[in-house]
Parts: structure tokens; C-alpha cells; sequence
């Protein structure tokens, strides 16, 4: 593509940079922008100027806060002996929004890939080992996505804690709520016709 | 969505703003960003600003450009007496890419569009009627979307156009390179046999 101007290429470079906007696309919402006012579009890049120098993290389970505490760590009818391991702040926010869980959260910052060059040491395993040796931790929740990442992280995490003596369980796999069987893949049916529950009324 | 930052949220808020871009995918992307260096994301947010405190416009055909004409108007081999009307700057780049045309430009910057409430006094029309009147301007070429849009647009100029003596012309409409006609819409090919052109070798 040439581009007419500078400005214009630079801005498409940048928006065609991040994962899943191409170059068409992002010509697209470049020539958008220059529809809306001035002071809009100045927001639209200063917030993300702002969120580069001002983010922070929570110094207990690392997810993003503006206070040193997020609202979770802070709240003191959280039961902070059961820990909730995930990938990111996106999962951390899915299961909050469930209003299922009353435990704290381990944020890990990334799951282990080879194939990425993501090892044990670029996520938060550590971190965890160091919560478990120091504090009063009872319960270890896995809550990783079901891929072959997941599951190696699953399967790393799960050997290094074994000996730890905490009770340790991984969120229960099987058919999504509203799922017809006959149109759920075999490996999911699979799985959750060998992890059978008791059928509680 | 219950975000554990404001600067998470409004950073959201900013990119789902764009058109084709959803609160989640939004947030997939700014922790996209978090995990840039701090270089890069500022330097993603300053395009934005730089874009919308520099961009100027060619005076000639309101095509974006950085210097005072735009390349194509600024170049004295193209033929100032054949004017093309486009939508906006990506069709200019798209018909500049074919290297087919040696003209000049008009761009429009939108579209006739009652049901958007968008008029003839919204986009350059009164623009376009000047140029013919005071320059020496000898044809005329609609390049507008196949869209109702484009047609009521194609119609309204041609209406006001067509007392001026001038050639007035639109891009050929029928089959696409490469289509095989069983598989072409019934208003394409109907449109392409009733604007059957003769054979040339």
C-alpha cells in the first residue's frame, strides 16, 4: 500500500500491529478517526499513553489495580486460604462475574509454550511456590484454558506442588451448560463420561 | 464488564469505540499492549495524536496529504482535464494501485445517504461544480460502490452534471476477473448482458 501521508501510515502501522487487525481494517478506523473531533481522537491515544505510565499491579496476586491491593486481595470477606490460579485478568474477570467464588487469585501472567519459548521462569511460578512456603494457603484451584498450553501448565504446576500437602483441584471439564450431546466433540464427551459426577439432586 | 482499573477501562472503552471492535476483543488488546515495552505504546498512542493535530488536505482534490497538493495533483504528468470522483482515500489508493489511470482526483469524503441523514451539503459536491466551472475540466469518471448509496450519489451528480457539456462516464459494472458465471449474482450478470460491450481482440 502507499499511503497519501506519513501520518496516515504511521497510524495504520500501528493499529495493523496489534493481533487481529490487518492493514485494510486498520486504514479503515484510521480514516474513521479522522471523521470524529479533534479532542476524541487526542483521548483515544492519550489513554493509551496513561495506561503504559500509570498501570500498576497488585503486590499479592498481580492483577492490574490502581490501589497496591486490588478490590479482590482488599476485601477482607475473601477467604485468602484458597487460591485461584489463571492465566490473566480476563479469566480473573470471567470467574468474578460468575459470583461463585470466594477465594483470592493467583494471576500467572502467561501459560508455558514451548513452541512460543514460554518457559516456567517468564510466568509467575515462583511467585506461587513463595505464596505456599510463606503463607497459610489451604486450597490450590487450576482454572487454565483446555489447551495443550493449559494442560502443560496444568501438569508443571500440579508436579512441582504435589508434596506441598495443599488440596489442590482444577475447575471440572465436561459439557457447557445448554450443550446439546449430540453436537459436542468426542473429546470433550469423552472426558466428562470418564469424570462422571455423582448425580446430586 | 467490572474492570479492576480505570486505566484498564477507559483504554477499553477507547479502542471498542472503533467500529468492528468489541468490549472483549478491546480488552484482549490493551493486555496485548501491557505486555509491549513502554516505548511502543507510547509511541502507539502519540500516532493518534500526531495524526489528528497534523493532518492536512491536498487543496486541490481534498485528498490527505502532508504537503500543500497531494502526489498525484503536485505531479505534472497526470491529466488535470479528467477528474475522477471517489468516495474517500482508500478507493484513490486502490485505483492508484492498478497504475491504470493517469488522471486526477475528487474525493467526495462520503456518500449520499438519507437513511444516515447525510445530504449533498455533507459531502464535496458544491466542490466538484466549482472545478468544472472554472477550470478547464473535459471528463467526468463516477467510481462509486455498487451500493445504494453509491447509485443515489451517482445519480444526484449526474442530474446536476449533466447540462455542463462535459464527458460524464462511470467505471464499468459486470463481471469480475477471474468469476465464473454460474457462480455470479443474477443483478451482476444481468446488468453485464444488458452493458454487453463490443469484442475486441
Amino acid at each position: 500500500m502507499n499511503f497519501p501521508s506519513k501520518l496516515v501510515e504511521n497510524a495504520v502501522e500501528q493499529l495493523s500491529s496489534l493481533p487481529g487487525i490487518g492493514r485494510r481494517s486498520a486504514l479503515r478506523l484510521v480514516l474513521h478517526m479522522l471523521k470524529k473531533d479533534k479532542l476524541a481522537v487526542e483521548q483515544f491515544g492519550d489513554s493509551f499513553i496513561q495506561l503504559i505510565n500509570r498501570i500498576s499491579y497488585c503486590t499479592k496476586c498481580y492483577s492490574i489495580s490502581d490501589a497496591e491491593l486490588c478490590e479482590v486481595c482488599a476485601n477482607p470477606k475473601r477467604d485468602k486460604q484458597t487460591i485461584c490460579v489463571v492465566e490473566d485478568i480476563r479469566v480473573m474477570m470471567a470467574i468474578e462475574n460468575t459470583m461463585q467464588y470466594k477465594g483470592v487469585y493467583h494471576i500467572l501472567g502467561g501459560l508455558i509454550s514451548p513452541m512460543d519459548g514460554i518457559g516456567p521462569n517468564d510466568i509467575r511460578v515462583e511467585e506461587l511456590i513463595n505464596k505456599i512456603e510463606n503463607e497459610n494457603v489451604q486450597e490450590i484451584i487450576f482454572a487454565l484454558s483446555t489447551t495443550m498450553e493449559g494442560d502443560t501448565t496444568n501438569y508443571y504446576l500440579f508436579r512441582r506442588l504435589k508434596d506441598s500437602g495443599i488440596k489442590i483441584s482444577s475447575i471440572a471439564r465436561g459439557i457447557a451448560i445448554g450443550d446439546e450431546l449430540e453436537y459436542t466433540d468426542e473429546i470433550t464427551l469423552g472426558t466428562a463420561i470418564s469424570s462422571r459426577m455423582p448425580y446430586s439432586e
